[in-house]
């Protein structure tokens, strides 16, 4: 729960049978309250996160509604007016105006959401707000996801506790045809905007921009943090100040959480694996380093398939652009060195070692350059048959 | 048969048992000949391409001794001299001084080679050569390509006929654990050396450089090209004389034969795919967009499925880095137009028909971007759980 909203969620049928399908998430404040968001970079964004670029930072934010099952991206002018239509139903039976409503939709792509299923569903989902609807939002909005995913945090600001939760789903992340990544966070904190989407920012970056499924970038990946105020704290005003970094270390957490569990429930994983590149020149070629190596299909199997593989992950790292020097990285699988000097270390004990860190659920790969202090952490999961099960024919 | 060169293979037992794993191919010349040769950009890159990289440009080149099985990369400097031993036990036999010998190695990475092995076997190896052992060699380089590769073409200089043919294996290609990419082409062409590297580079750019298997590079990527100058054709001296263009034609022609073999033959793979990006802004935004989409894992289990999914195709488009517009962009399956104007063409006939062309073993997709005149063409193959069969536990 996090005071000064309420949620929940109904069925209206529109591509699913016997199961909820849309969500709202309402703040209890009638004027709206303040929002960031980041949304997916690629060129083909969707309807409703053309809604949501347009509104998030204009004005303040008085619910946010979602489908399931339809992602209504690719669908032209058409498209578009569909998404501010669904948000016009919302206002409408939340007596605010149009422009107070943001919209995320998640599903196929190139297929246009419908507005009379969501019109006659609309009152039971009105009727469905309440505090404690979170896992009933967490789980009408999945796809391909096994499980719903949901995080909190509390932290102290000023005297005052503060509340920070949300839900997401993904599983497809990352797989553009399921139209993907969607995160919705609130919390009752106090902060001017202007705090807000600076530590959306910065978490996103370090939490949903560090993951990887497949590499793809969906067409309606969206994140929306939406601040109530409830906590009555005095205002985060000052961006560098003690409360606010304490408040958006907590927001991070929740993030990177919620980013977790969706690598966790990546198409077909059955392995988490964190690559921490540390001792880079820089914080972008730490990154690049590290998703990839989380993007190599050939490391990825190797993770499925339990094989200790380390010479696909020297070759994936010296293929990311970055100008390393071989004799001096280093490669670890969680505390154990497997290569150094430009060379492996050898030794039955060490592929014994390597081996038993391989057939854990979660696997830490530590990547050294040695080369400068910045580091990156991706994450990432393992590539099965599954997954390709899942995605070789999905629309049928 | 390249006149001029002599070709043969043998086997060392050095990893694979009752196979050739060695192989030789020699100009006639004593003196040697010109080569020219692109490398790896990996920065992990194995000891034979350093070897290769000093001295294909610096002087003739006599012969290219070729072992399969272990890569001999990130062999630190023992590796570094096995592979200047390997070319010293050839240049011995051969008669000819360490420099003039090239070599190359393919096979697990992290393993050294052993010289002892190729000892025994350069005699053998010596005594194999001849003008009509080129089937011997494709099938010697092998690894988990499952068919040996040549191509040969013919043109006429100046009144000569000239002769370009030569051998490939890729497979685990851009699997940087079967390192993986290597390829060996003579000709008789009588021609300077800066022309043969100017058509070299083209040639591969427009060829190796335009396939993906899985996007991997792998450690040990070579592509060598002799030119011997049997032909006795004038020699050609100026890159942009109409005998040269003719020569880059038929050299790049050589290149693609051999690259498009190594796609069709890729791991798991079951489907042909090329990606021809037009209308382009420049051809770096082309090659960008047919290769995000070439190494989507989205677009490639969708093909393998069979999935007409033009979802996927443009969503990967979308993430290539370029400035799209939605709008301008269409999208081809063969010549059947499913996507134009930010929206599908829908309709049953459509989907009929798109839904037959993925049930080809040769898929043809064009891409529009409506912004200019510049075009590439990307090939790859698709993703199917034979290659994730493959790779899960390649060592063992």
């Amino acid at each position: 729960m996090v005071p000064g909203f309420r949620v929940g969620a109904a069925a209206s049928g529109m591509r699913y049978r016997n199961r909820p399908d849309l969500a709202l998430i309402a703040a209890e404040e009638l004027v709206g309250v303040p929002a960031a968001g980041v949304f997916t970079r690629n060129r083909f964004c969707a309807a409703p996160v053309e809604v949501c670029r347009e509104r998030v930072e204009k004005g303040l934010i008085r619910a946010v509604v979602i489908n399931a099952g339809v992602a209504n991206a690719c669908t032209g002018a058409e498209g578009l007016a569909l998404a501010r239509g669904m948000t016009r139903v919302a206002a409408r039976h939340l007596d605010t105006s149009e422009d107070a409503i943001l919209v995320a939709s998640t599903g196929i792509i190139g297929q246009q959401i419908q507005l009379e299923p969501v019109e006659r569903a609309m009152t039971e989902l009105v009727a469905s707000l309440r505090p404690d609807g979170w896992e009933d939002v967490a789980r009408a909005i999945m796809t391909t996801d096994t499980v719903p995913k949901l995080a909190w945090a509390q932290v102290g600001i000023a005297g005052k506790t503060v509340t920070i939760g949300g839900v997401c789903k993904g599983a497809g992340m990352i797989a553009p045809d399921m139209a993907t990544l969607l995160a919705f966070v609130c919390t009752d904190a106090r902060l001017e905007p202007h705090v807000l989407r600076h530590w959306v920012r910065e978490g996103a970056d370090q939490s949903f921009n560090s993951i990887t499924v497949d590499g793809d970038t969906s067409t309606n990946d969206t994140l929306l943090v939406l601040a109530g105020g409830a906590a009555s704290n005095p205002p985060i005003t000052d961006r560098v100040s003690e409360e606010s970094v304490r408040f958006g270390r907590a927001l991070s957490a929740v993030l990177l959480d919620l980013a977790i569990q969706i690598v966790s429930d990546g198409e077909g994983a059955t392995k988490l694996i964190s690559i921490r590149v540390t001792g880079a020149p820089d914080r972008s070629s730490a990154r690049a380093v590290a998703l990839t190596v989380a993007n190599s299909p050939l490391v990825k199997t190797a993770f499925f398939g339990g094989d200790a593989n380390w010479g696909r992950i020297v070759a994936a790292a010296g293929r990311a652009g970055v100008e390393l020097e071989p004799e001096r990285v280093a490669l670890y699988f969680d505390d154990l060195c497997v290569f150094r000097g430009g060379t492996p270390l050898k030794g039955d004990r060490i592929e014994a070692e390597a081996t038993r860190v391989f057939s854990q659920k979660e696997i830490r790969v530590g990547l050294d350059l040695g080369m400068g202090d910045a580091e990156f952490t991706a994450y990432t999961c393992d590539l099965s048959y599954d997954y390709v099960k899942i995605n070789a024919d999905y629309r049928t």
